[in-house]
């Protein structure tokens, strides 16, 4: 049933670089054959020792000179990574050393593994399915708690054995209908019509719902998009440095995450937030600037939270443009809006006074109006005012004043994120696609069966329907099909 | 005896980044304890495994959420690479995850441990000497076949074992001394005074040997010195460039290694060489380049091999003249020179033949000088010519005609480098200072006796000398001195 690889693969498995270790990863048929043939061990040949098992030994090149003295992990199909014999050379990490000893596995008959060459023959040899294999590069790649916990998830099984429940419920219903097709001359309906409709409902919701996440599973997987709109210049910079404080270290940098060069991405409170900056918003009548700020408005439209910047120290009546055309374009059931008051440490309690009163009444939200009517004359006491999408924030970027607070806030937005739920969060494209591809199938047979079809163009259609949901974890479910068939019916024909 | 660290240390002991394994190092005598509060393996405690097994087990945070599933090798005492109770955890290459182990790690009773803190223990605990420990950085660092054998060498104690048998000598010499003193009233003389000349003889001898092998071995680690000499502008940076060829991937950019920004190492055939890019040479009453120019002649005077470029597209007489002046800074009996005629590609063939021939009058090469006389005029046939110590080269680093010509002439120069003799060289400053303490020492013992000096003063020369020579392993030595005597001669008293 598995495809077994007949080659013997090799390739180092750390970073490279001077360190204390490197370990290099030997896997299929001859790997305990080849590791002999390059490494001399002193208590017996690693073909002979158990798995599981560490053996000591020395690398001699072609010249009897000694390369390295190493440790060998031994692993005996079918329990390693891969499911096949494989082992692990610990050496010293100097890229001279690791170089010769690949040099050697070559002469020995090992050839350079392709990359996820080792994640692949554990999927071929059924240690993991499509989706398994697939998370393990997000496991490696997670930079904060949550996406590390969906990745893990998924790694291990978890999206699979789901989208296994629904596919054995699938493939029972399709079983009874092409029962009832192999009888259909003697006309017995086996499948049980309103229940066959409940299901189809039911596995309809569940795979939308997992669609769905995918907006979530995504925003934690690539950050949670957060936009900066406001005026040119109201420092961007300034505010993305006090939010990093102490933590400038977990400042992402990463290969293979998709962004352009004016994203930053940064880890706050656990989860990893993708703030996207965007060109200053004010009237112009310039086509290339208005370019830029029909782009600044998609930016805002994508985001999940829209920081809007107000420089307290700038002209009333151009700010008071800014916020209402960002706040025309916040929308507030999906969007969460934070209106950041900067330079707090040099404003004018004065002009405050009406750009607050401005914004307050852009938002027209009655409870904020009233705490600002009453506190307003003194900043230092508004604190940040939230109607649960919209918050005010005063703070300085410059001094640091108000930013852990607005940490906080954008902490708190994004909690759900952090509980240990068991709700699973599709964060592949491709399953998303294949998703989208079953419930196509799925609603088509709600309506071929509601106008009358005949049943084998719906069972076609619930094959589908699997064959989507099976492609997820790579799965061929044809064959499936007609083993559930044979095992769940067996009536000797 | 020896010395048992109380506490646990754990640090990662791969390279950071994003890959396929990591792993981390705990060590100390709650290795294994500290290792089962923190990974869960179903198949029973770490605590309880046997040393070289592998267990495999489950990472979870404080609050039960899976971190990872990691591979655990467990090492005990005294069979582990500190010598002490250890284990090594091989995790997914996620900073993540290997921040959160180190942080459950932490939480468990292990501390960081310091850079080099594992061989230290090793050191402390017996598996190594002090030169073997140093010598493992240099395995690390090593980048090429023979700094590398050095090094290995070193680490497997071969330095060390020469060493021994050096103080074993002195110590035998030093207790037939003592054992004279003892029995001083009884006016027996013990030590043989012609064999202790003899021995005094041979023992400085061979640590003078070695104080000689630092400039090849020191060559060897940090790359064979070549100065690039010549007129300014005369296209350094294009000749290795050239040089690097396909091999560009194994310049030299590795941490540690000390060289000013005018420095380029390079491989050639399995040695290291360090090219030094020189001041311009010409006539000049300026102050500032005055010094420029004295600082080129120390570097030409401190390079293995000497590269004088000369463009034959230049000046006949200002050639000359650098010519002449390279010449004259040049050491014949220890420097290899290599006059480079560059632009061949361009060069007209009138010009050259007054050029060589001043080289080759400058030279007083007869043989060199036949050559010239038969077939200058066509410089394609040329080729390379060699009296042993200089050759004249034609190349165009423009195009790589004759580069390849040049590597070898490189290679071939420092091919006994990569013989495999058991000649010890020493790379280590620190060694140096030792073995020259220890010549000092013994330079008085000769003396000392020559000139009658009571024994008691020439034996506490000799224990200065075996101090020197046991400071380069870490041992003390008065210990040793008294041990020896009470071991070889039990006189029961």
């Amino acid at each position: 049933m598995y495809i077994r690889n007949e080659d013997t693969i090799c390739a180092p498995a750390t970073v490279p670089g001077t360190g204390a270790i490197s370990v290099i990863r030997v896997s299929g048929p001859e790997a305990h054959s080849i590791a002999d043939k390059v490494i001399r061990c002193r208590r017996g040949n690693i073909s002979d020792a158990k798995g599981y098992t560490i053996r000591f030994g020395t690398v001699l090149d072609g010249s009897e000179n000694t390369i390295d003295e190493v440790l060998v992990s031994v692993f005996r199909a079918p329990h390693s990574y891969t499911g096949e014999n494989s082992v692990e050379i610990s050496c010293h990490a100097s890229s001279f050393i690791v170089t010769s000893i690949m040099d050697l596995l070559y002469a020995a008959g090992a050839r350079a593994a392709e990359p996820g060459e080792f994640t692949q023959r554990a999927y071929l040899n059924g240690k993991m399915d499509l989706a398994q294999a697939e998370a393990v590069a997000d496991v490696i790649a997670s930079q904060n708690a949550a996406a590390h916990r969906i990745a893990f998830k998924q790694m291990k099984g978890g999206f699979s054995s789901e989208l296994k429940t629904m596919r054995g419920e699938l493939l029972e219903l399709v079983s009874l209908m092409e029962l009832e097709l192999d009888f259909s001359e003697e006309e017995v309906e086996f499948a049980d019509r309103s229940r066959l409709d409940s299901l189809l409902d039911q596995i309809t919701t569940h795979v939308s719902k997992l669609i769905d996440s995918f907006r979530l599973g995504n925003a934690i997987k690539n950050g949670v998009p957060v936009a900066i709109a406001g005026a040119t210049n109201t420092g961007k910079s300034t505010l993305l440095n006090a939010l990093l404080g102490e933590d400038r270290a977990i400042v992402s940098d990463v290969h293979g995450t998709t962004r352009d060069t004016i994203e930053e991405t940064l880890n706050i409170g656990g989860v990893l937030f993708r703030f996207i900056d965007t060109a200053g918003l004010r009237e112009t009548e310039e086509v290339v600037e208005k370019i830029g700020i029909e782009r600044t408005f998609k930016k805002i439209s994508e985001a999940s939270i829209v920081l809007g910047m107000v420089d307290l120290t700038r002209d009333f009546d151009s700010t008071c443009d800014t916020v209402r055309e960002i706040v025309s374009k916040v929308d507030f059931d999906t969007q969460k809006l934070v209106i950041l008051l900067n330079k707090t440490d040099i404003c004018e309690v004065n002009k405050n006074v009406n750009i607050v009163n401005f914004i307050v009444s852009s938002l027209e939200n009655k409870s904020i109006a009233n705490f600002v009517e009453n506190s307003v004359c003194n900043l230092e006491n508004l604190g940040n005012q939230s109607n649960g999408t919209t918050e005010i924030v005063p703070i300085s970027a410059k001094t640091g004043s108000g930013i852990e607070n607005l940490r906080q806030i954008l902490a708190a937005s994004q909690r759900d994120l952090l509980g240990d739920s068991d709700t699973t969060l599709v964060t592949n494209q491709r399953h998303v696609q294949a998703l989208s591809d079953a419930r196509t199938s799925l609603l088509r047979v709600r309506e071929g069966l509601a106008s009358g079809l005949p049943t084998d163009l719906a069972a076609q259609d619930i094959r589908e329907a699997i064959y989507h949901l099976g492609s997820i974890v790579g799965e061929i479910s044809t064959d499936e099909v007609l083993g559930n068939i044979f095992r769940n019916f067996c009536i000797g024909k």
